[in-house]
């Protein structure tokens, strides 16, 4: 199975807070790199945590509101700076284009590699990214300006070969990749073997569903059904529900009841709003509700 | 005499560089801060080294390349959402408005303090901040795109009372404020002493000079004559000296060339490139031009 992972690089809400920085996390995905916001600060976390931010060839930002992407037209600038080659892919909100095309304008700057601008609508999920193993959707989050989670959604694997069904058959190994996407083999003396007696299903294709910021917002719960694993925001504790309300936030109780009611297999909580120093009873209000909820910890890679 | 320091935020030139960050520095001066250019990451320094943002009230932008600025959205984001009250006024490039207004826009940023832009022109040296003890003026450096550096000068302070002569012609403390702005004495028996005998001189008025980035440019010379301190960028080695001048930048011999030639008390070397891990081979192809060449380092207050 390939490696899937989520890298913390921000857990801050609005402002950044000792340490902690403000939004961005790094998918890793069977090798590639994919990068939710970008915060102020984010090309430094990359810098710290020994993450090479030239193989980031698509960045998602869920909206326009700085903490989630100020840090954007300093990475893209950095990587002009370095002599980046290849493609990169922006993918949000439309105005986001003329932000950063506004910056490099006005620094006379003509950027040494290809930049492509794909804008988001949070209006319905939509497909905005695919290739041969993963196809990325936005998710429509409420919040007091346009924004989009994001939705990692593995394609199914092929099946994978049964060794001793294939030694019992004398299968020659040419056959297997044909096998293995579900043809049947028919033997020398003209036997036709099925599929489900040479191969063995194989594990099921993970998603990871990346939620920020919203309100709570239960149909979200449809999007996500089944998920790996969830990060949802969890700006405040319950005791500041009409807050949360208000500035279209969520608690992390309702970060996991949300987790809940999609049956996710785990919860990240992040998002932290700077008047906790201390997150551990945000924590607890949501395992209150979902058991499997962690902490979002800047720097630790959670497997998907 | 009042207190004059420059302290170092951040001395990376272009892309942020280990343990160096973002060009920034704050002048203070009898109390009151002033930010020069704002790299990305400048808010996180100043938490860093416990400098309260919320009292600068000034904040100068010497040019667009995103190494001096791209911080200042998220500094003045912040400063909203902490509730600042105080009007925040900004000196650069007339874009800079265009580019801070459309952020806000975007995110919907009704701001809860007063932002005044002033624009600066790269033509001429002109006075662009003045209060009751000091002036702010622009300097034109010779970059890619308009830049300025900044020459704060302090206004003369008033004479001393030459207290032992106050005591012999009996002169009463009401007269003091007087005396002190030059005005003679007249004693209860008529007799007039000239106020250069009931005064001392005060000590000369102190001048910083911001310098980057800019091309060698020896004009500066006369604009900076005499300077308590001098901070002049100082990219490269002088191995480097026809790269510098392509891209407009200066080597540390240059800035101490600058120095030297301007009479100055002493030299801030700053924005390093990143290809210098280590920088004293920098600082002594400066000190063979000018003896008092000092390498900016990040956190460290200098008097001026």
């Amino acid at each position: 199975m390939k490696n899937f992972t989520v890298t913390i690089l921000g857990s801050s809400a609005a402002v950044p807070y000792r340490n902690r920085n403000l939004s961005a996390q790094l998918v890793n995905h069977a090798g590639r790199s994919f990068l939710i916001d970008c915060g102020e600060g984010t090309q430094m976390q990359l810098t710290r945590l020994k993450i090479k931010s030239m193989r980031i060839n698509h960045i998602f930002i869920s909206h326009l509101h700085g903490d989630h992407f100020y840090g954007l037209i300093g990475l893209i600038s950095t990587m002009h700076l370095l002599g980046r080659k290849t493609d990169l892919h922006i993918y949000g909100p439309p105005m986001l284009e003329n932000i950063i095309k506004l910056q490099l304008e006005v620094s006379l700057t003509d950027l040494v590699y290809r930049l492509y601008f794909h804008p988001t609508q949070d209006h319905t999920s939509e497909i905005i990214y695919e290739d041969e193993r993963l196809t990325i959707s936005s998710l429509p989050m409420v919040h007091r300006i346009p924004t989009t989670g994001f939705l990692f959604t593995e394609k199914p694997f092929p099946r994978h070969i049964n060794m001793d069904a294939a030694e019992t058959y004398n299968v020659p190994f040419a056959f297997f990749n044909e096998i293995k996407t579900g043809r049947d083999f028919r033997t020398e003396d003209g036997q036709l073997i099925p599929n489900n007696l040479l191969t063995i299903e194989a594990s099921p294709p993970r998603t990871y569903a990346c939620c920020s910021d919203t309100l709570y917002n239960e149909p979200l719960v449809e999007l996500i059904k089944g998920c790996n694993l969830v990060y949802h925001e969890a700006t405040f504790m319950s005791e500041m529900a009409i807050v949360a309300k208000e500035k279209l936030h969520s608690t992390s109780a309702q970060a996991a009841m949300i987790a809940k009611l999609a049956g996710a297999r785990k919860l990240l909580l992040g998002h932290f709003s700077a008047r906790y120093d201390n997150l551990l009873p945000l924590l607890e209000e949501a395992r209150a509700v979902f058991a499997e909820s962690y902490l979002a910890e800047e720097g630790v890679s959670y497997e998907v």
